[in-house]
């Protein structure tokens, strides 16, 4: 399996249908390949070889798009680099991936005076704009119109074709490599899986550096559909999308659900072309799901689960599962199950398999499990002993062999030797009318050793105090999970470049000076 | 990617659903599982070791699917043994390809005697059936019994799951390498292009041991669908199984779609369960698709192409272009588009890519590309030659990637410096609607080489001659591709196990004394 054989098939069988959709710019799949093409010679022009890591760093576009399958058409791995790192971040993951080119847009071009000097195998800086590039960059443009069409590099199979950083905003990143049979074959399991085919139209809404849409980027290319492409999330971009192009398929996660569905305009764009809408990363609080079936209602909603490391998807909630009544119900909490080609199991502290319904830690197999991570044997081994990937994700099995998430296995809440799940928490709170966004943390409690705290967001005007909320969640989970205590903020809570809540950085400043990791 | 893979998630997916109905036996995932878990076991304990080649001769069965499955599960490799083979050759595919282990069912236990002296390698026979087993045979049932369930073997990716023998009926066996990769990852492929999924339920009415059965067995059980198994082929059979099981999904040769749809009984059975005809092997007349398309309803036909050495899916037609009228027209003759994941290419005698419409030898890319034939390393060089699997199928590809099959390339007749595409002739010649069966073969001619001569099959009391069939076949297509001359036969013509028809045999006695290879 090669990424080029996907750009390559989708010019041959829809030559003359939509490829990439960007602002005023539109290519169909032929240009869409010879523009590939011509970049991977333009790259290989200013000196990349097999195995080079060429790094992006931008917001979404179709040149993103073509850098996806540019790069390992010229051999080399791409590093996607997350927007939303500070400086030294960005640093760190030049220096660590060792990336000899770095593509960057005009919304990045201000920091490269401030680190350019760190960037110890930088070589070349390729300016993703129009017009004249920068001083000292090349023309991403430039090295298209400068090139002819080239044969691909008959790199593939186990090769490594991308190397995806997790972490970044905790300053822990490490590099997930990537193979071109991890990524090609994901692609055949989750279009198989969610339905992607070559009549599938995209949107590409989530950020582009993230493996979440890049799962979706694999997919739709890799059925020769059509991807449109907005410059990053917001709401109103999202709707205006959708409707203007006819999207009938999309990924969100739920943070991202949440903000669209319930945005005060959402009644004034015709959303009945979107038939699929494919969620993960977070799990769906209720309210926001009922919303989000009431305001699109020709659309399926799949839940799909996954990880970078799994490249990334795993499980699969099939959409007739994803109902509240009738013989198919009772499984709409579920991230559903292994999709094919990829084993799960649930397994103890000590990797025996545990009986269904006992939580323990989420294991994968399949040749999606990623290579490993980037000069980190001791991390790999760790990860994937047994041979199983170890995602650090609590969860449990039913007997059905629906795949229940309830934690990050760092996020659980160890109160009074109870494991509390901080996902069940919210989803408790979150059933209040008045609260936006919550998150549930465990803070440092000297008899307990850690006390449940949710950290709320509630509607303009409303009243509700610690004690109400409290008496709230009362009516929705036991006792000994209901928060003890409660902070009320007025500000969004902070969200990774893949719209998760940084429950690290809000557990900080409560575990400063005590010995549990926070990360 | 592993065979044993499938199963396991199967069992855990769907754990009470069918799995496989074979006459009066019935066994849901978890029971399927069990057995095949049990069956390796059993396996290996009669000496079968990683690697080691397992055979099967017999009719279909539910036991023949748990082979597929048990046997690399224990870290072996099957060797399905085509049931029309004579005596010599059997001897010839056991010794080449040094299986130890022999099953055989009761239909060909008589074989036995007659040449188990001549077989090398072999040293356990286990029958396939009920009761006490014959004399110096193990019984299948009882390497079950007696065995408790194992992990499966650690084997999968590129190791050999399966040898497969192409030609046999020729002479010219050889065995095609399949990995587990290429046949996880082609089912996989196969799956998401015609529509498999957990709810489909499969006739198995072709034989089981060639691969056109196979795929649809590897794509049904990894989604975790169910299988109905009827002994072999018959149009009665086949009629009763749909309308008894409500099977969905059946894969069938243009030769049994025929039969059955001709079938003077076929307005007796309630076909309308079935939504999915996949059909390949060999182009379909289109009479016979036309009352394919009036006698069951709600069927979407898929045409699918392929080989064993593809593993052995590579084109599809998607179902929306088998129509004859309205936008998506006019590609109802192609065999489709190359599945995603791989790579289809026309190629002239160089290895150089010809122009779109141009016919060449079909040649493709993937990870379902075999590993190799067995102990050939030069015809296996021959045949992967640049990195392409070369098919041996003279083909072209229109302007829109449609991929159509004109001919085995030595099926091609040369008649006075022109090709000749024995199928389009038999095409025409199908037209009529006294023909019931057809084979246009090359015949010597001192002057132009070869002659296009037609050997057909008419109606009982048909009347039509050798002329008034040329002239009708001048109404449908050129003058030099018309016969020159015809044979009348009230045989039905020889088949392959495959239900292709055996065209080397029928140019056998024209071709003797001659030069030309008839194979």
């Amino acid at each position: 399996m090669r990424i080029s054989s996907i750009v390559r098939r989708g010019a041959q069988v829809n030559s003359g249908g939509l490829a990439s959709n960007f602002q005023d710019r539109r290519h169909d799949w032929s240009q869409f390949a010879a523009r590939i093409s011509r970049l991977a010679a333009g790259l290989r022009g200013i000196g990349v070889s097999t195995g080079d890591r060429v790094a992006m760093l931008g917001l979404n576009s179709d040149r993103y798009l073509e850098y996806f399958f540019a790069v390992p058409w010229a051999g080399g791995v791409f590093v996607p680099i997350n927007t939303r790192l500070a400086p030294p971040e960005v640093v760190h993951w030049m220096n660590d991936s060792g990336a000899t080119v770095l593509l960057i847009d005009d919304n990045f071009t201000a920091m490269l005076p401030k680190i350019q000097g760190q960037l110890e195998a930088l070589k070349t800086v390729v300016h993703v704009g129009d017009g004249a590039p920068p001083e000292g960059m090349l023309s991403f443009e430039g090295l298209i119109d400068g090139a002819a069409e080239m044969e691909p590099l008959d790199t593939g199979g186990d090769e490594m074709a991308g190397l995806f950083y997790t972490g970044g905003t905790t300053g822990r990143s490490k590099g997930v490599m990537l193979s071109h049979r991890n990524l090609v074959l994901n692609a055949l399991q989750f279009a198989g899986e969610v339905g992607f085919n070559s009549a599938s139209h995209y949107l590409h809404a989530p950020p582009m550096f993230h493996l979440a849409n890049g799962a979706a980027t694999f997919a739709v290319t890799s059925m020769a559909g059509a991807s449109t492409i907005i410059p990053s999330f917001t709401p109103l971009d999202t709707l205006q999308a959708i409707q203007d192009n006819k999207i009938n398929i999309a990924l969100l996660v739920p943070t991202m659900i949440n903000m669209t569905v319930n945005h005060a305009d959402v009644g004034d764009y015709d959303l009945s072309s979107l038939k699929d809408v494919l969620f993960g990363a977070s799990p769906m609080p209720d309210a926001v799901l009922k919303t989000a079936l009431e305001v699109i209602p020709n659309a399926q909603f799949h839940h799909v689960y996954g990880q970078t490391e799994a490249a990334p998807v795993m499980t699969a909630l099939p959409a007739n599962r994803m109902v509240e009544a009738g013989p198919l119900a009772g499984k709409i909490k579920s991230a559903g199950l292994a999709i094919p080609g990829t084993e799960i199991i649930i397994v103890d502290e000590d990797d025996n398999e545990v009986p269904r319904g006992t939580v323990g830690e989420i294991c994968g197999r399949g040749e999606n499990v990623m290579l490993g991570y980037w000069n980190q044997p001791e991390l790999t081994a760790e990860t994937l002993r047994n041979g199983w990937l170890h995602t650090g994700d609590g969860g449990y099995m039913d007997e059905d062999g629906f795949v229940y998430i309830v934690d990050r296995v760092k996020d659980m809440i160890i109160s009074g030797g109870e494991n509390v799940y901080s996902a069940e928490v919210e989803d408790a709170v979150h059933q209040h009318a008045s609260v936006v966004e919550c998150a549930v943390i465990g803070v440092p409690h000297e008899k307990w050793g850690e006390q449940v705290h949710a950290i709320v967001r509630l509607t303009e005007g409303a009243e509700l105090d610690e004690a109400g909320l409290i008496a709230h969640c009362h009516d929705w989970i036991a006792n000994y999970k209901c928060p003890r205590s409660v902070s009320f903020t007025v500000e969004p809570l902070p969200l990774s470049g893949a719209g998760k809540i940084l429950k690290a950085e809000l557990r900080k400043p409560y575990w400063q000076g005590h010995e549990k990791q926070v990360n």
